[in-house]
């Protein structure tokens, strides 16, 4: 119903962000999808995180407000269509996918950051104060709602307030010995982030042929995960002991019917399962139980090896079946037991707390597999409200990141080179440097004349599916070639659809056509909308009339000359967020355009199919330079 | 000696990252005399802060380190030579304001949001990497030297921990009759925070004429300002009556000999004056006292007005005497002390804490005088570790902001723009849209041949001041004038000086004047260092031969043609960080140069300058678009 819903969909979001606008991404059936087919795993108790899933889910009830509401489901709204272009759009939609964050982490700030550090490919001060003001409204109303769930009424929503994995009650001091043993943690976390990546990408490979041979597989695979998943989860528990229930505990134990700290699993009265209770809870509840303090003795340590290695596992397996899931969940489980089991080994040289062991190992794993710095310090700060842990948590990310950088690139980047969106990088890559502009340009060009033959117009916009067309003006109606500007195809449809057309090749008053069209006519519509050349009908007689495109031409379209350096067209291209980049000659005896520059004339396929030769690794030792 | 080093140097900071480079901005001169004035600045008790100072402390070693030291001061190191190029030194730089930030707020992440959100005019995600690297390592070390200070052996450095003012005791739970009460509260602070900055715009055009009369009026001015600071000080404390000391006071009271809660004064012993509790303390214990919990009774109403008006008065006449000062602890103290008074008038409405309406009031004040969102937001959060008051804190700072961004800018923007300096912002301008880029080039054009007689290059470099010159080849060299590229004035300086010169006009092999000059001779030097046309001679033989200009030209230099909109222009010029931007005739018939387009160009004074009858606020209604 919905292919795009499955996975996290922040690599999806990050890639609208860029400007690769496909359809489907956050179109209103991916939504509804995602939301339920979210609710669904969760519940179903994968190893998998709602916070991917709720940043697609705030991008996608982004993206249809901007579109001011959904024509096909009737849910329209006018004043919405100030969203109609495409920086109020796409700022939109970076809010959404903040609010989504703020919303799963129950961290404002942290949702800020998260849209400007991972999903945003452009920012400017007022998207900053935009995001802001949408997770404050995030943070208000996620305050009331605590406040009206307070007495359990809404199930486990309630529970946990504010912030959710509440530390602030341990003392931290540390000394030069705790500083060695977090140094250590971090440069293992940031290897076990490092494979992490890896393997999904392998993973990842032989399921994208699985689930490439129809939806029955699709359906088997996931299945088959499911079976795994739960396999280990009522299995596994029988390997570990019975241990007595602390005599000081302040919670019940063990915890019957719930959600808890100490399960009974098999266990006789006043004992528990230390990995049942781990398995056997709800995510946020392990993640509580593995964070919790001056709790040294109650997990075992075989008990912690089974449920790194299975959480580890599962997380990777879990990842890419049909079924919407994070990474976040996963990767935190994964870390904080692999922070535990580092405690308890290096308690002999520090006297750090398991529990804060166990934060600042999460925070290694995300530092070693999302690469994402300040954006994870601040949700786990907020997350946890442990002020003085924040120069570890610091450290540890810094770490872990820039170890698990030596192997590959982040989780998400990953995912979008693997599913070939064509994603433009901020910085140029070196091998651009040997290159000019006029060596990549796509043949063979399409111009139109200034006041063109419907016919040609019909014709062209069949037969290629360029979206941005140069106009030039030639004799008669002027002395010489000249260069106009650019069209867009969506101009052209609805200019078209006008049936403005003219009997002879002469130009006209733009005002003339802007009497005919309001301004919402041009304004652009949602993604996969908008008109069609295929749902217009021409008669014969009109084929051979004319029709003047001054009027809705781009006069003022960005231009590069055919020498310039690719590195800086790519440059020019990346920071101004354009679609089309005209190449105009050198010399002023050739025709006033050489070629139109797109989106996918920067992406290293492209070129390396021009140029078979051209090693792009081979430059790669060359700086950039200013 | 350092007239730059006087107020608090994040305009300036801000308005070199933006590219004005000025010398005196980040001198090592400055950064001395900033670092000591600061220190006594603050140790007179003026009403100002230490964190613009340290902001700019951090900028100008970080620009002194950029630099590979100080030559001058014969303070050098050779592998700092990587940041010979202007990117690198802008990161930098940058970084460099986050770690003063950091340091002064004793907030990290705080520090890299700063930068961020109010210091940076372009970011980039390896950008974020580094500050949050540099805030890390500054709190790492902070840690230590705490750790080191905790016996006390450092003066008032070691009070107060990582954590400034903490709060984090406080229980908050609030009900809709407080969510009024902070709404309120964050429309009056907005409109005081907006009549601040009305008021120091004022106070700063008069103080600018005073000043401009010499050295003896700057130090008179000064002395002038701290009599009255003195003065309410010394003066207004005996206006307040004695109170008896709290029976169940943690603290001891009156405190003697060092800063504290309860100040003696002139009072009995087992007294003490409220209003010298505030004024006689450093300005962080005023704060702290401001921010304290539980304590209701502990001033009087009369107090709290007497030192909200002093201390609102006394931070506005302090920016601008001729001493580093900062905005932040003012602007702090005048709005916990607003805080608190609304918090005790709202008493009978609201059931939080006088303390937990201070720091709200401070966040009102903030938003309203520097108009930041998520930097104060995660400063204050790490100031007082008090996570469970960020949504009202958020709230807050949204009221105040939006309400005073409708009377004028914020404070910084109003300072660069007094101090005309041209900063260039993000957007253009609306009035921009109906000009296009060749009304506004600056005539007239000087542009070289690409082998130059050397007197014609000597006497343009004395005559003008410009920086950046286009070379057109000329026939005998080519058939038809053609634009080779684009020369700085720094490259000829160096091409100059290494004496390459030809007898006849010809094109020289580029690898010839590469084998005479290393990489790093042309690289950029040190701000206000580097060749000057004043230094080097030449012999009238020299100056009729030929220098060949094409191995130093940029042949690809960005260029727009003369009918672009000057509003795209400039956001190209802007968006890529450009110094000159070449404008290229539309039509072939013509030189191949129309003009180049500078920062200056782009500023609103001298496009006013060029159309008088042009009112740009005529258009300010209409919106950008696409």
């Amino acid at each position: 119903m919905a292919p795009a819903a499955a996975g996290s969909g922040i690599p999806e979001v990050k890639a609208y962000l860029n400007g690769v606008d496909a359809y489907s991404i956050l179109a209103p059936s991916t939504l509804f999808v995602k939301i339920f087919g979210s609710i669904l795993g969760v519940s179903a108790g994968f190893v998998l995180g709602k916070e991917g899933p709720m940043v697609h889910t705030g991008a996608c009830i982004a993206n249809l407000l901007g579109q001011g509401g959904s024509r096909k489901y009737r849910l329209t709204c006018n004043w919405l269509r100030y969203f109609k272009n495409d920086r109020d759009r796409r700022d939109l939609i970076t809010c959404g996918a903040a609010a989504g964050v703020a919303a799963a982490f129950r961290a404002p700030v942290g949702g800020v950051l998260f849209a400007l550090e991972e999903a945003a490919s452009w920012w400017r001060s007022a998207l900053l104060w935009r995001a802001f003001f949408t997770t404050a409204v995030v943070a208000v109303v996620l305050r009331s709602l605590i406040e009206f769930c307070r007495s359990g009424k809404c199930g486990l929503f309630g529970q946990g307030g504010l912030i959710m994995f509440d530390l602030s009650s341990t003392v931290a001091t540390y000394s030069t010995p705790d500083l060695i043993a977090i140094i250590i943690l971090g440069i293992i976390g940031g290897i076990f982030g490092g494979l992490f990546n890896y393997l999904l990408d392998k993973i990842l490979r032989v399921y994208s042929i699985i689930n490439e041979r129809g939806a029955p597989f699709k359906i088997l695979l996931t299945m088959t995960i499911s079976v795994i998943t739960s396999m280990c989860s009522y299995g596994l528990p029988w390997l570990a002991a019975c241990t007595p229930c602390p005599v000081d505990s302040v919670e019940q134990c063990p915890t019957i019917g719930r959600s808890g700290n100490f399960k009974s699993f098999q266990c006789p009265p006043g004992h528990y399962n230390d990995l049942a209770s781990l398995f056997f809870n709800t995510n946020d509840d392990a993640i509580r139980n593995l964070f919790s303090n001056g709790t040294e003795s109650e997990f075992h340590m075989s008990t912690l090896f089974i449920f790194f290695t299975a959480v580890y596992c599962l997380g990777l397996v879990t990842y890419g079946i049909a079924v919407p899931s994070g990474l976040f969940i996963p990767v935190i489980l994964a870390g904080a037991t692999y922070g535990r089991i580092v405690g308890t080994l290096l308690g002999s040289i520090s006297d750090l707390d398991p529990g804060l062991f166990a934060l600042l190992g999460a925070a290694s794993f995300l530092g070693g597999t999302m690469r994402m710095t300040v954006s994870v310090c601040v949700i786990l700060l907020e997350l946890t409200n442990d002020l003085a842990m924040l120069p570890l948590v610091m450290l540890v990310l810094l770490i872990s990141k820039t170890i698990a950088d030596n192997f590959n690139k982040g989780v998400y980047d990953q995912i979008v080179v693997m599913k070939g969106l064509p994603y433009m990088e901020a910085h140029a890559e070196p091998y651009m440097r040997h290159l000019v502009a006029g060596d990549v340009v796509s043949g063979p060009l399409i111009t139109f004349s200034g006041v063109e033959k419907v016919g040609n117009i019909v014709h062209a916009l069949k037969l290629t599916g360029h979206n941005g067309f140069p106009v030039v003006d030639e004799p008669p109606l002027t002395e010489a070639p000249e260069l106009v500007g650019l069209v867009t195809r969506s101009h052209l449809l609805v200019l078209l659809k006008g049936k403005m057309f003219l009997n002879d090749q002469v130009k006209t008053s733009g005002s003339f056509v802007f009497r005919r069209f309001g301004a919402f006519d041009f304004a652009k519509a949602g993604s996969g909308k908008g008109l069609k050349i295929q749902d217009l009908d021409f008669t014969d007689e009109e084929m051979e009339m004319y029709v003047d495109l001054h009027p809705v031409t781009n006069t003022s379209p960005y231009t590069v000359v055919e020498t310039m350096s690719l590195a800086k067209a790519a440059i020019l291209f990346r920071a101004l967020g354009l679609r089309h980049l005209l190449v105009v000659p050198k010399t002023p005896d050739r025709p006033p355009i050489v070629g139109i520059l797109t989106r996918h004339d920067f992406v290293e396929e492209h070129i390396h199919g021009l140029f078979p030769n051209l090693n792009p690794h081979r430059f790669h030792s060359t700086s950039m330079g200013g």
